[in-house]
Formats: C-alpha cells, sequence, structure tokens
C-alpha cells in the first residue's frame, strides 16, 4: 500500500474552503423514494443518490449515504451504494459513509476493510463508528484510515433523548463518556496538520452538551460532522455557538430539508446553496 | 404481517432444549479460509458458511454470521451471507446475526427492515445491537423483532479492555451504563413467556463485570449471548459462574476454538459436540 499523498483531515478541510461546510445526506426512505417517483428497488435506489451528487457537486464538502437505507433493499441494496459511492467519487465530492460500526480486533479490522481500503465495493473517505465498546476497540479502522488517506468519525454526542444517558455517563475517574471518546480522539490527532483523521459526531442540537459533558471541542484536533441541522433543529446561531472555535473544521450535514426540494436537480441546487449561505452568515 | 406463531424467546429455549447451548460463529476470516484451502471470494465465504452449517445442524442451537466478514468482501460477500442465512434456515438452525447495528428513528427502523423482516435478503433469526445512543434508540428494531417473531440481542457488557470505560460508566443517578440497558431489555420483556425477545450480549470473560456494573442477569427476562469461551477465553466454570441462575437461556458462542478443525464437517462436529458436552457438565 502507497502512503497516501494527502490525508483525510487536509482532503476535508480544502473541501470546506472550496465548497463550504454543507454535507449532503442521501438518504433514501421510502416516502421520499415515493414522493420523487423513484422505484424503491437497487436501480431507485442508485437514481436517488445520482441526483442528489449532481446537485451537490461544487456546491457542498461532502455527501453522506445512510448505509441503513441501502441495507434496506438487501444485496441491490448494497450494489446501488456501491454505485452511489463511485458517482460521489467522480463528481469530486467528499464521501462519508453513515454504518456507525463498532466491534473489536479482527472484525473491526474487517469493517475497516469493507468500507476505508482502497480496493473494495464501498469504499468511502470516511467512515461513522460507534464505540459502545470503547474507543480503543476502534483501533483498527483508524490505523487503516491513516494508511489509506481516510478518517472517521466516532459518535460522541448526540441529542437524541436517550443519547445522555450513555453518552453523559462517568467513570470512576469522574471522566464523561463522550469526553473519553474526544481525549482517544485528541491522541490520535495529535501534531497532525491542518486536522487530524479522526472526527467526532456531535449533534448540531446538542446545546450545552458538550460543556456538561466536558468534551473539548476545539483540542481534540480533529474534524466535527454535525448532523440536526435544519427546519425542525438547530438554526444557524446555534451552530456558530455549539461548535464556536471549531467552526473551519465542522462539516455540518442536512437530509431531509434538502431531499424533499428533488428529485428536480436545480431544487435541489437551491436547497444546498441556500444552506452554505445561511452557514455563512 | 401476520403475527408469529411462536416468539423468538421461545424458539431459542426450544432450540437450547432440543440441541444444547451452542452456538457457532460463522467467522470467514482471511487466515481461516486459506487453512482450509477456500478463496476468500463470494462462493469461498459461501461455502465456508455452509461447512460450518453442515456441521452445526442438529449439534448446536444457532450459528452466528458476522457480518463484518462478510462485508469486508463488498457485494459478492453480502450475496455469500443471504445464502449462508438461508442455508442456515433450511438446516433447522437459528440464526444470529452479528451486526452490532445502532441508530435512531426511522435509520433504525431501516436496519431492522434489513434485518428482521420477513421478506429480507439478510433476515436473521436475531441480531446484534449496539447501544451507544441509547437502549430506547433501538425501539425500532425491538418493535420489528416483536412483530415478526425475531429477538435482538443488545450489547451490554464485554471483555476488551476498553468495554467497561463505557459500559460501567454511570449516570448522575449512580445507575450504570450497562445496567441501564439491561432494566431497559427487562421493562421489554416483562410478562413474556418463557423469555423475553430481547436479549443482552454478555461476554463469558466479564468475570465479576455484572456484579461491578449492578447487571441483573436473571431479572432483566431474555436471553444471553455469551461470547469468549474457549481456549484463550472462559472455561466451563467461568460460565456457569458468570451465568448462573440464567444458563438456561445462555447461548455460548464460540468461532476460532471450533473453526481451526476445518474444513473436514466431521472434525467441525466433533469440537461442536465436544464444546456442548464440557457445557453439559
Amino acid at each position: 500500500m502507497t502512503p497516501p499523498a494527502i490525508r483525510f483531515g487536509a482532503r476535508l478541510t480544502r473541501a470546506i474552503t472550496q465548497f463550504g461546510p454543507v454535507c449532503v445526506g442521501i438518504d433514501p426512505h421510502p416516502s421520499l423514494l415515493e414522493a420523487w417517483g423513484f422505484e424503491d428497488d437497487g436501480p431507485g435506489l442508485e437514481r436517488f443518490g445520482r441526483t442528489v451528487i449532481e446537485a451537490a457537486a461544487g456546491n457542498a464538502a461532502a455527501v453522506k449515504p445512510q448505509a441503513a437505507l441501502f441495507e434496506r433493499r438487501g444485496i441491490a441494496g448494497i450494489a446501488a451504494l456501491a454505485g452511489v459511492l463511485r458517482s460521489a467519487k467522480q463528481a469530486g465530492l467528499l464521501t462519508i459513509l453513515d454504518v456507525k460500526r463498532g466491534d473489536i480486533g479482527s472484525t473491526m479490522a474487517a469493517y475497516a476493510q469493507a468500507y476505508l481500503s482502497d480496493d473494495a465495493d464501498l469504499a468511502a473517505d470516511a467512515v461513522t463508528l460507534s464505540p459502545y465498546l470503547g474507543f480503543a476497540s476502534l483501533a483498527p479502522a483508524l490505523d487503516l484510515a491513516e494508511a489509506t488517506g481516510r478518517g472517521v468519525f466516532v459518535l460522541a454526542l448526540t441529542s437524541n433523548p436517550s443519547g445522555p444517558a450513555v453518552q453523559h455517563a462517568r467513570d470512576v475517574t469522574g471522566r464523561s463518556v463522550a469526553s473519553a471518546i474526544a481525549q482517544g480522539a485528541a491522541e490520535r490527532n495529535r501534531g497532525v496538520q491542518p486536522i487530524g483523521d479522526v472526527g467526532l459526531v456531535v449533534g448540531a442540537t446538542v446545546g450545552d452538551g458538550a460543556k456538561q459533558a466536558d468534551v473539548d471541542l476545539i483540542g481534540f484536533g480533529g474534524p466535527i460532522l454535525a448532523p440536526g441541522f435544519g427546519a425542525q433543529g438547530a438554526g444557524v446561531a446555534e451552530v456558530h455557538r455549539v461548535f464556536a472555535g471549531a467552526i473551519d473544521h465542522t462539516v455540518v450535514t442536512s437530509s431531509r430539508d434538502i431531499l424533499r426540494t428533488g428529485p428536480k436537480v436545480a431544487n435541489l441546487t437551491d436547497a444546498i446553496v441556500d444552506m452554505r449561505e445561511q452557514l455563512a452568515t
């Protein structure tokens, strides 16, 4: 394996500078497919993805396909996801595959091979990871990401009602679970310029959650993936408040608010550009 | 959807009574495929799975395909996994698909559709779930499992070194994360006979972990999936100690110790029967 010319943190930072901080979710929900007049099958899912990609190219830093919504269509859904990832790459978009995987040892290494190796059907620029088995269990994915110029976003703080019960819980030393995740990321990111490859997922609607759980969103030294922006979530002011000091390496994802304007590419593009302009104010 | 005739807890209990408590991991690691002389591709993975199934049928309660090891081969790997799940069903084995999925809302529902619905390519009798987003976030999967006569095993206590940092952490009321998961499962299982459909994953090597984290392995009222048995893990005495009082609804999984005896079906069968007999003592 030849070392990558440019690491993920640098590639993401460049994409944000060039195309803005929007990350467009590719979430082919059955209801959206129906509204768009697309079939809920492999070709329909792939067409859905390609439509979003056409609208996002040049206007967004990244796209974030939601694996679950492809997995639900079985083998055909996975084939569609592979096609979507290829299309996004060809369109110059970074791909953040939302798989929320997490396991230990050689099993974790197998997940890494599935999504973070150059020759994988489902190779993405980055994946989301879930740390219920502890931050250290994710090491095989972090190692492969580093070796292939890719990145990861580890779930840290989410704003669903049951999230804090896990994420704000504290160990015997008083350290919160989310803080331990951020500290683990910080160790991996130390010294990597402009930022490291190990990002965190932090909901835009967590409010004071980072403060409450002692999570240092600036000092951990990696990118942030922030879901929850939009009509039923956080507004621009909240994004700037929650991610103050870290906004330059935060990608803000939106799915429903953008996708509901489809399937016309021009309308999707307008929605993406509108979000980008909102975030720039 | 017609309601299932028999719920998962009852089906698992019956399988344990009939075939013993062994759950055989289907873990097509590259090194095992090589040792077996099988190709590391779709057909090789499916052949690997069918070989294990042939040995397990009649001698084990269930098989546990490890999704990561199929996902790493992309589209062909998923097709192989679908074939393996079908073969196991035809052989009368319960299937516990180890996917460790976890998300929220409609995304969690999509994962449920992928693995717990009757018409899914990858339909299994049960799946493993990861609760970093909180137990309540898993509800869509629990609901679909109940509706289709299927089950789930939620990660609770694992014995990898970094697991307790998350699982033993405590909320402001002093309740541990793993205990909260078990309590959530208990609420779902209440009143379901002989046991509920919501199981827990608890490592056989956690030692006093359940006690330390106040996890009630008897009172939660569901089945237990216990990895970690074998040469480099827990012995029979430890299994009986850790799962005392819950042993009748505990399936003990083994992968490497059994799989290293392949690819001869007779040798794999011997290893499975040997483990079954060890656990019966």
